[in-house]
């Protein structure tokens, strides 16, 4: 199987890191670029100085490529009525907290997406990726001026094509089995299972397409290629290894948890995302589509989530999982790669 | 690869018809045992008698082996308020399919499941599948000793396991990309996609296990066995074929369709199932949950979609579908099975 993909990106094993923003750490990311898969930081939700310091943290414990994953800016706008309506809809939760009250956010949420791209050119990164949209035509002619490979997040073939022809050197395509937060930026979702997905995608673009959704081990990645993806993206699977920065008790839910405990909510964040069934989510379930767009929304519940942390309270966390968490393992970045690849190929040189 | 289904099953390709009621014809379950895939006869909605003559009709066109699919009967009630009140709901469509008034179906429908079991015994068929339940232990029994091979239907790894522990001898997993009716018969569906469902029930049963839902050629089917299962059952690919009972439209839909035109609903049958977006659905969308569970619902809007189907208005009749109806083709039988042996064959050897 010819693999341009990995050629191009000097890259071993079909096997990106999902870019988990809140979850990434300098050592998750490291520790897969060190074990020939792609690590990406997921920078989402970082300023530009803090996407900086992370990357030299990154560069700091491994000399491989690895990526960087930005969350494209939208235009939702939100009034202060509404975010009082939803901020008052949060108050009920105070208690169970510890919180005494829910700050209220700005209605300015800081953008820092230009800077961002600035500081990807300026730190030397090779790989960028995109999620909830795609950036101007200036934003990606300084990128690729700069020979950064660029990654798009599409979740129907439309959005694939979108990507394809903004420029994007590769789109990771999402199938409705992943975790956390879904790349649309097109109509509604449909929600399509990645066995429909890929194959759908492969016919209709040229640049290559990475597979990301419940794929957890040798099988998935094999399963993947056999629809014609060139890689395989793994979030969850490594959201529970040793070296992921998620909470503990968001790893043991996903360890502890059946794969019909997920269900996709926007009550966290404003956003459609898939996660582990808690008491928020099913206490919000009722306002879901009367709560303010992301960002705003996310920056409302950011306290009680943040408390929810520190309290051991995983009812008010956002327990992002994909809808294979019987298949999450807690093991090391190194363990994972080694398993995972180990069986992906024996599977490809005999069965 | 070891294929203990085929072997026993005596098949040639891990390649099974789902058995979609309505739209299955003796030529097209005869095509595809005779392409040396696996046919089976959709009797969800024939009385004992029609099994019988379909049954015999199948005899004539092949020697090889075929399966008998059976909706197991549910205990859903319905009151007479319920009835008139989901009537009205429909009287609004009168005109735009041409009927006078919309007949109301009686109450007591008819339920042929234990005489379609004898059916299948008298007629000597070897292969019976289930779908929305697994039938009792005397039931199973009598198959089991008349020597039919039993198939379940499951929608999650609870619902497999109930299915192995019944002595079901294997398991169809269907994935969230299915077009038609959910198989779920175990609290609410979670809509689990392939790539996760097929792994995460394999790892927790013994019998094997057959994936459904999106999987239209032979990449599909490769990343099936990939992923542990012995068989792909493909549904809407062999819907558009030449022998498919389907009506024209409903093929034309098919055929046209991008992945994001399906949705799953309620408003066909009181069973959620995924077909392509049309009127209908749209226009009952808001009644959804206030529907009268199936078969009564199905039964409501039975007049309504033979109606529309005479009148040749597709917005009316249900439009199943999975998926991956990009993948769709106009071909016959034959063709299909050769294009995903083929390629199926080819990944296999080489890649």
């Amino acid at each position: 199987m010819m693999n341009q993909l990995l050629n191009t990106l000097h890259i071993k094993h079909p096997i990106f890191q999902a870019p988990m923003a809140g979850v990434t750490t300098p050592q998750l990311v490291a520790a897969v670029s060190e074990a020939g898969g792609l690590g990406s930081i997921g920078a989402g939700y970082l300023s530009a100085k803090e996407t900086m310091v992370f990357i030299q943290e990154v560069k700091k414990l491994t000399n491989k490529s690895f990526g960087v994953n930005l969350f494209v800016p939208e235009n939702h706008t939100v009034t202060k009525k509404e975010m009082e309506h939803a901020h008052q809809l949060l108050a009920y939760c105070k208690e169970d907290v510890n919180l005494e009250k829910i700050p209220m956010p700005t209605l300015d949420l800081p953008d820092d997406f230009d800077e961002q791209l600035d500081v990807v050119v300026e730190a030397g990164v090779r790989v960028c990726s995109f999620t909830f949209g795609i950036p101007n035509e200036a934003q990606i002619s300084k990128l690729k001026n700069n020979d950064v490979f660029l990654i798009g997040t599409a979740t129907s073939v439309k959005e694939a094509q979108m990507a394809e022809q903004a420029g994007m050197d590769t789109v990771v395509v999402q199938g409705s089995e992943a975790g956390g937060h879904r790349g649309t930026f097109l109509e509604e979702d449909s929600y399509i299972g990645l066995m429909s997905l890929i194959p759908q995608v492969v016919d209709h673009i040229s640049i290559p397409v990475i597979g990301a959704g419940g794929i957890m081990d040798g099988r998935g990645v094999m399963a993947t290629l056999c629809l014609g993806a060139q890689a395989a993206q793994l979030g969850t699977a490594f959201l529970t290894t040793t070296e992921s920065g998620a909470h503990p008790l968001h790893k043991r839910a996903i360890l502890k948890a059946a794969e019909t405990d997920t269900q996709i909510t926007r009550v966290f964040s404003g956003k459609p995302a898939r996660g582990i069934r808690n008491r928020f989510m099913k206490e919000m379930e009722k306002h879901e589509h009367n709560l303010p767009a992301y960002p705003y929304q996310n920056s409302l519940t950011k306290a009680i989530r943040s408390a929810a942390a520190t309290e051991q309270n995983k009812e008010y966390m956002s327990l992002w999982s994909g809808q294979s968490p019987r298949l999450s393992k807690a093991i090391t970045v190194h363990e994972l790669m080694t398993q995972i690849v180990q069986q992906y190929h024996s599977m490809k040189n005999g069965n």
